[in-house]
Order: structure tokens, then C-alpha cells, then sequence
């Protein structure tokens, strides 16, 4: 037992929503704070939504084979005694059971733990936790789920430092169901067990980030990658095609860097090679040093390029490859 | 057409074997050059054992569903009009069809293309290119199969620039069936052009590489990705399990860092290690610099204690992983 039972999510974007609505359906009591009548709005359709979701994921897994079946999601059940009425009941019963709040001090008043979720942006961010610090009991562990900021930035403002950290969650966790868990400096041992065992109570599997690292572990594998790629389209030394065959037919991988980029889009693409040459703090210097030798303004160009020609990536139709309506590549 | 008729393989080694079979098998007229008796005494057992290779291969084709089957060998056949006995009847008339030649004059009489496959090793490559050189019709193109060592480093010895570039093979080339064809500052777009072809007409992906790049396409990718996992090892910020779960979980592929330096060993991954920090002319200047951030220190120290302690990788027994004696691992 974590002896974490009452959880608050801080803001209902797309993370936020899954990891209430996770936390929920694996038996926390699980409060939303939202900061208006709006983000409630917003956040509405987001939990219908993933109630959905869960049901269809069940639906699918009825038919699975074992748990290295494609459609088997380890965040819903493990595959041995999987009973899955059992689950649409308990997906049911989470929906049901989630509260949404606008009132901070209400929200965290008894919280065991609160998991920020706030735009990816530092001055909210700070306002948010200077806004929160006097409202929590002594118990509260403070975690940040922020991919490009580092949790040492905020410290001083949670002003807990022994009890903060962060939590960090892919995307459609109950499927990609990982959560690395970084300290800061500062964090106690007792936190980082707590919060690895928090993280395995709502089924992720925790993985250990033990000191401070900008990109967590699958970034700081995924970015010198993702770049190394760029770089030889950037430098003329080979085509995008043939860059991601290389990579896939040589490690048997899904996808080559071209592919990645054109799904999580061009624009995204433009900002990770921005972000790690100017924004102060969002990476090491040991990351930054080590990608300055990179040849960004040719990746600049080249993103650029591509980007101004609309095309943007899959979603778009059109990115390094062309999609037809269904996202398949055509040509 | 490529042009390319006659082809000579120098070196009966892993690769020098698949290619020369490889060649033999889409039509062309090939010759292994072999340095001595004690030399096609190790070779011809890898041709046996090649012969059975793709007749085994063969066999599992006749099952696949698609060109996306495991069993699927893109380098033997297409999918659609594949023939199984017409493939059987070639692997028998292509092992009969290799000659197996030391008098490197008469093997290089007439050739279209010299394959080199020698050690990688800069002296003997040297040396073989200097005997070599004499003996070639003017008409003869040079291609150097070598992973590591760049290809202008041999322009001078080999003495026709524009007839000269690299040719980089994949293990298992039947069923891995990509190409890398490399210039080198003075290779003319004729050369290029006919070797791109030959890859084509046996049966490879040909991927260009228009300037001459250390590691190429794939390892130009790999290796800073592999790098960029031992680093999050070397300085305590997680363990090699976990580093390997964020990635595989992270984009799907089948291995991460930790389960490829087991899989080609951890005195190989020493060697990389190495290599990136000290030979001059492995890597690129960029590649060099982009890599000396990280802590090779650490890295060095994670390998050693490993290889020190006979954890070696998975053909051990043991590497960052325990295996059991079918290759799986335990635990």
C-alpha cells in the first residue's frame, strides 16, 4: 500500500483527465481541480470520453491472446483472473466517482497527494503551486507530470521540498501504462517510495529517475535519436526514406525518425530543436553541450520548409510522407 | 541493368560469404579471392551452412502470409509470383556456380566489381588494396564493405577515385536485405549510380549516402541512442531494466540499449565506447564532438566491471540481463 488514497489532479487536460480517471479506476478517491466554469467545460467530455475509451479497450481484450497481445492493456487488468464485466463495472463506478472542484482549498483540504497537470507554461505553473503551498496539510506529496520542466525550477514556490517530485505518464496510460518517477534534489526517500508505490497501485509500472534529468529517460533516449536522424537529411548526407529504413529494417523498430516526427507533428518537431539550443533550464548543460555540435540551423531550414509548405505531418495529410484520409502513406 | 556482371568478393568472412552467395543467387558470376589454403578451408563451411540457410528460409516462406511476415526473406523473392522450387533449384545452382580463387591476378582479370571484405583492420586493408590496385582492368569498380573505417582513408592506395566507394551490408543480408552505398569525396555519379543498380539487381534496398559519413545511416542513428542510455546508467540516474522499458514502451520497438549491448555484446560496446573517443578517422569531427560530453568515464567503468566479471552478453550467459540456455531471459 502506498498509503496514498486521496488524490488530486490539478487541471483536466489530456494527461490530467487520464490520470484522475486511472487513479479512480483503480479505487482512489480522486478530486479534478479545475480553475473555472470553462475548464469544467472542457474536462466533461475529456472523462466521457475515456469512459468510453475503457470499455472498448475491455471490449477488445476479451479477444487477447496473452499479455504481449496488441490489444492487451496492462493498465486495466493483469491477463490472468482478467474478469471483464468485473472491469466495465469498476470503469462505470470511477466515472461516477470523480469529483470535479473549483475551489483549491476544498480540493486539497485531506489530499494525500496532488498531481499537477497544468499547461506546460513556468509562470502558471509557479502561480499555481504559490496558490497551493499554504492550502495543504503537512501529509501532502506534491508531484509535477511537466515533460520539458524541470521540477527543481518550482522547489522554492511548493516550499516542501522533501515532499515534491514528479510523476511523469505517457500518453493513453492505461494502454502505455509507465511512470517515471524523478526526484528533485531535495526529495526524501520516503516521497520517492511513496509516490514509486503510488504509481504501481493505480498499475503503471515505476520507473526510477534518481537524479534530476531533463527528458526523464525515454526523452533523453528519444531526442539525440530523433536529432541524429535530422541531421543527416539536414547535412545532404541522405533522404528521409532511406534514414528510416535504415533505422527500421536495421533494428526492427516501428518507426524510423521521419515517421516519428510526422506523427507527433512538424511543429513539435520545430520546437524540440528550438527549446534545445535557447530555453534556459529545460536541458541539462551535459544535453546541451552535447547536441550544440548538431547542425540546428539546417534542421531549422529544413523544418521550416516543410512546415511553411502546410505540410505539418500525418494529421495534416502531409509531412515528410503523404497520407491518405485513413493515415496510411501513400506513393 | 547494372552493368555489373563479374563480381569479386575478397574475404570469405560472415558478410564476405552472404554477399558473394547473395550475388551468386540473383545471376552474377562470382569469385571468392581468399588469401590462402587455411582461408577457403574456414570458408567453405559458411557456404554449406549458407546453402542451408536459404533453403531453410525457403521452406518458412511457403507459409507467409505477406510481405510483412517474420518468415518473409525480401531478398530471396518478391511475394507476388514467389516460387518456391524455382528459389531451391537457384540456392543449389548459385553454391555451385562460386569459385573459390587465391591467385588474386586471374580472380580480378576480368571483374566489373571488387567487393572488399577483409578484416577491419587499416594495415591489412592497406596492404590488400595496394596488391590489388595493379591488377584490375580499368573498367573495375571498388567497393569496401567496411563498418568503421572510412572509405577515403584507402582512396590514394586504391588509385581510381571515381571508381571507388562503400557498399555496406547488413547481417543475414537475404533476409535483412538493405544496402548502404556510400561515395567518397571523389566518387563519380557513373560509379554511384552502377552500385546503387548492382544493389538493386541482388535484391537489396539500396540507401544512398551522398557524403561520406562514419557509421553511415544506421549507426549514425544508433550510436548516439545507445550512448545516450549507458549515459542515464553511468551517471545513477536509473537502471538498465528501467531505461530499456521506457524505450520499448515508450515507441515500440523490440529492444532498448541494454538488451542490444547484450545481444552484440558488451566487448563490442567497450569497443564503440572506445573507438568514439580515441581512434582518429572513425569518427567525423561532428560526431566526435557531439559525443565528448558524455560521460565516457562512467561508461567505460559500467562496461568493465561487467566484462571483468565475465558478463559479456547473452551468448555468455549473462550480460545486464541473466539468460537461460535458450537465449531468454530469466528472472
Amino acid at each position: 500500500m502506498s498509503g496514498i488514497q486521496k488524490v488530486v489532479v490539478a487541471g483536466g487536460g489530456v494527461l490530467g483527465s487520464q490520470i484522475a480517471f486511472q487513479s479512480a479506476y483503480t479505487g482512489h478517491d480522486v478530486t479534478i481541480w479545475l480553475r473555472s466554469e470553462g475548464s469544467i467545460g472542457r474536462c466533461r467530455p475529456k472523462l466521457d470520453m475515456l469512459r468510453g475509451a475503457y470499455h472498448e479497450a475491455i471490449e477488445d481484450m476479451r479477444g487477447a491472446k496473452g499479455e504481449d497481445d496488441p490489444a492487451w492493456c496492462a493498465g486495466i487488468s493483469d491477463f490472468e483472473g482478467f474478469d471483464a464485466d468485473a472491469c466495465d463495472r469498476r470503469v462505470d463506478q470511477a466515472y461516477e466517482s470523480l469529483v470535479l472542484e473549483l475551489d483549491l482549498a476544498k480540493a486539497v483540504r485531506d489530499a494525500d497527494l496532488v498531481v499537477e497537470c497544468m499547461a506546460e507554461v513556468a509562470d502558471q505553473k509557479s502561480a499555481f503551486f504559490s496558490k497551493l503551498a499554504p492550502l495543504m496539510p503537512q501529509k501532502t506529496i506534491v508531484v509535477t507530470n511537466s515533460s520539458s520542466l524541470l521540477p527543481s525550477q518550482f522547489t522554492k514556490v511548493v516550499g516542501r521540498p522533501d515532499r515534491y517530485l514528479a510523476l511523469h505518464f505517457a500518453n493513453s496510460i492505461w494502454k502505455h501504462n509507465v511512470a517515471e518517477v524523478m526526484v528533485q534534489d531535495q526529495t526524501s526517500q520516503d516521497s520517492f517510495a511513496a509516490v514509486t508505490e503510488f504509481a504501481r497501485s493505480i498499475r503503471m509500472i515505476p520507473l526510477p529517475v534518481k537524479k534530476e534529468k531533463a527528458g526523464y529517460l525515454l526523452n533523453s533516449q528519444l531526442i539525440p535519436w530523433l536529432l541524429s536522424g535530422l541531421d543527416l537529411y539536414a547535412n545532404g548526407i541522405s533522404d528521409p526514406r532511406s534514414i528510416d529504413i535504415a533505422w527500421t529494417m536495421g533494428t526492427g523498430a516501428p518507426k524510423g525518425p521521419f515517421q516519428v516526427f510526422d506523427t507527433v507533428g512538424l511543429t513539435t518537431a520545430y520546437n524540440i530543436v528550438e527549446q534545445y539550443q535557447r530555453v534556459p533550464g529545460i536541458a541539462t548543460p551535459l544535453l546541451r553541450k552535447m547536441m550544440l555540435p548538431y547542425n540546428f540551423k539546417g534542421m531549422e531550414r529544413v523544418l521550416k520548409e516543410y512546415i511553411d509548405a502546410g505540410k505539418l505531418g500525418r494529421s495534416a495529410g502531409e509531412g515528410f510522407y503523404k497520407y491518405d484520409k485513413n493515415g496510411n502513406v501513400v506513393e
